[in-house]
């Protein structure tokens, strides 16, 4: 049967959905010069009637069941119905296109092998940073690489919430209502700011990287930016560190050191031009040594436009009816990735104690860190500032294992005759 | 037919070609996980034996001929005998992959009608920006996107000299020296220090993105870095910029801006952090906004890579059987695609004038400028240096039309009672 066109369903009819159907109406050109057909919505499905009465369905199966839809677009967003769209959507020999993470990396071994099964296929491209053609990029055009890390910013929330820290020298809750202001927050901000957004995307780079099914729930640490302090923002300034947001996957012959956390980059980096709203993936193959992607990683253009790519991309196969002959995503389910414990992570770090202005001070800190095996490699003490009793030391460490690490600053911090308050640890990447 | 394997052959068994061998041989794993079958190397064609006869072969015909092989791999480089394999392969039913910016650019249109009218398939990831996969990135990643803009450090040979002429403080003839000592530069440099490397690679870019065939030869300004004077280099880090050589392609209402040369970009973009052998390519759409590639733009394993994704992605077309159904590469050749004048190309520039020192020499100059409404940013006058009658005016424009620029230098230069040589004039990039 020779198709005249693709018919497209689209569940969820949000900011990115609304996004989708102007895309697709506008540039109705390159979509022909690229697929070769039309691509027409041919229905939409929301909780509420939308601006487009004649296109609206109440129902989500309605769509799922019309044997005329080629191509299901879901933007719901979280677990449920999402998930149940996706696979109902697989099961009635439906195509799929998803931007949402959250369902991919919790189901991920059920949609896939739902998708394997039914021999359909699902794209995903604009789940992890935004725009930017990271997906593909790293199941396709790094085919051959045996990759050995993935580094990201992958969240334009946080990432926007510390430039503005950075530019207007505001502590992070002033941030965060800018962000919200400008639409990059929600009112509850808890999945970005929390890291989970982040840890998400981590999580479904990495599976692709290494073939298997790598949980968020395994990712051992994930911290988010609530607790940053902007006087940290500033002093790392001065060491020629910038302040971001990092997801990182990185193979060591012990299993795969994986954590999203906040980390100092060195001026001379890449990401450390990645300011506001844009996201970058630095990818390190064995062969092909590091490869960066940098795109908007947040708003409703760039998310609709890496849904619309995948849409084009996804009607290829469909017209061409050779949807999920090779599986897009080749992974074994059976097979486990080791993750390091965390704890056998090894980072520098930067540490600031908060001290009592005494003699000794750095002595007694320095020895507890020697005695755990932290190395220092550069150390600033600023007591007595502003004629108070109240210092702070700061030191750069070495590589040190953070388990190590921690059993230091565990002593130090219990040591009240030293430390006014608990001593703030940030990684540095390198 | 179901196929057991896919048979290769390759074409030019040089520094790229060696890697390709050794990719796939130590990542036959990898290569299973995405393709499902194996790839084997069925024969190697090159002018002299090589070290592994059994595979050797030593008229690329019998290549061509040979029923059994499915793939065909050019790394020859170069016009002939490449154009020749190309279409010979493509007339043949086999499906090629290239890493040849040079043939490419220039028999564009013969290469993908060939390919069209025997439904085959060319793939040149390797062919531009070396391991970046920009070209599935622009073709497929931003499927959706109207270009306005690509921007690239498209040949890693220039921005490895640049670097080290930066580095070491050193002048470009040194600095090539050190280039080809690395093997990053040929013996006769010129097809990458003249620009040419870069404007192939601009030209398949701009054709991608705007669906037509863009020639090499269209391209109104082709400019190397051969006459770059360390002098400047180093004045212009003062005032906040980098050297960069630029392809850039701007879509304008009265055609594509495009050119070739070295440019002035501002430290606080993510091109300022591309040294050595990597390249980066930013691509601008309506939708996405900025979308930057970066990677590895020379070297042999970093080229190898990409030619190997391009044979993983190939055959998982060869296996379903689907290859050229949908060309790769849509484009109406009939389609004319208006190139601007560079005359009428707009931008601010850096000047250096070396002066006569003495009085109104200032005044003569901007004078002459405001006459051809060139108008100035800023400026600084270094006269008197060393105790000589020598100076040197540093002037930054705002922006400017190229034409108007070029009349008032003219007139400066011919001025002889105020320069002593000819004006140095940098595009800045914004």
């Amino acid at each position: 049967m020779k198709k005249k066109y693709i018919n497209v369903g689209l569940i969820g009819y949000g900011t990115v959905g609304k996004g989708v159907v102007k895309i697709l109406g506008e540039n109705k050109k390159i979509v022909l010069r690229k697929v070769g057909k039309p691509i027409c919505i041919k229905s939409i499905c929301d909780l509420k009637p939308i601006d487009k009465p004649e296109l609206y369905v109440k129902n989500f199966r309605d769509i799922i069941k019309d044997p005329e839809i080629d191509l299901i677009v879901e933007l719901i967003g979280g677990y449920e119905p999402a998930r149940t769209v996706i696979i109902e959507s697989l099961k009635a020999g439906k195509n799929v296109v998803s931007a949402n993470k959250a369902v991919l990396a919790k189901y991920w071994d059920q949609i896939f092998t739902t998708a394997q099964i039914y021999q359909k296929s699902i794209y995903y491209e604009a789940s992890v940073g935004g725009v930017i053609p990271v997906v593909q990029g790293l199941s396709e055009g790094l085919a051959s690489e045996e990759v050995f890390e993935i580094k990201g910013i992958l969240n334009g929330t946080t990432n926007f919430i510390l430039s503005e820290m950075k530019k207007h020298c505001v502590p992070y809750e002033e941030a965060l209502k800018s962000a919200q202001k400008a639409g990059y927050a929600e009112a509850n901000p808890s999945f970005d700011v929390d890291g989970i957004d982040t840890a998400n995307k981590l999580a479904i780079l990495a599976s692709l990287a290494w073939g298997s099914w790598i949980k968020v729930k395994n990712i051992p640490l994930v911290k988010g930016i609530a607790d940053l302090d902007i006087e940290d923002i500033l002093i790392t300034q001065d060491f020629g560190y910038d302040v971001k947001l990092i997801g990182s996957a990185q193979k060591t012959k012990d299993g795969i050191d994986m954590s999203v956390q906040p980390c100092l980059i060195n001026y001379d980096h890449a990401f450390t031009t990645v300011e506001n709203e844009y996201n970058a993936i630095m990818i390190t193959g064995k062969d092909s040594g590091d490869v960066l992607f940098y795109g908007k990683g947040a708003g409703q253009q760039p998310a609709a436009s890496a849904v619309v790519s995948d849409i084009i991309n996804l009607s290829k196969s469909i017209i061409t009816n050779t949807v999920g002959i090779i599986p897009d995503v080749v992974y074994d389910s059976k097979k486990k990735i080791k993750i390091l414990p965390i704890g056998k992570s090894k980072s520098p770090y930067y540490l600031r104690f908060a001290v009592i202005d005494k003699a000794g001070v750095l002595s007694k800190i320095s020895g507890i860190l020697a005695e755990f095996k932290v190395s220092i490699a550069r150390s600033l003490a600023q007591l007595n500032i502003n004629g108070t009793d109240y210092g702070r030391i700061i030191i750069i460490t070495h590589e040190t294992h953070l388990e190590d690490l921690e059993k230091a600053l565990k002593q130090i911090n219990a040591t009240k005759s030293i430390v006014k308050h608990k001593t703030v640890k940030i990684k540095i990447e390198v």
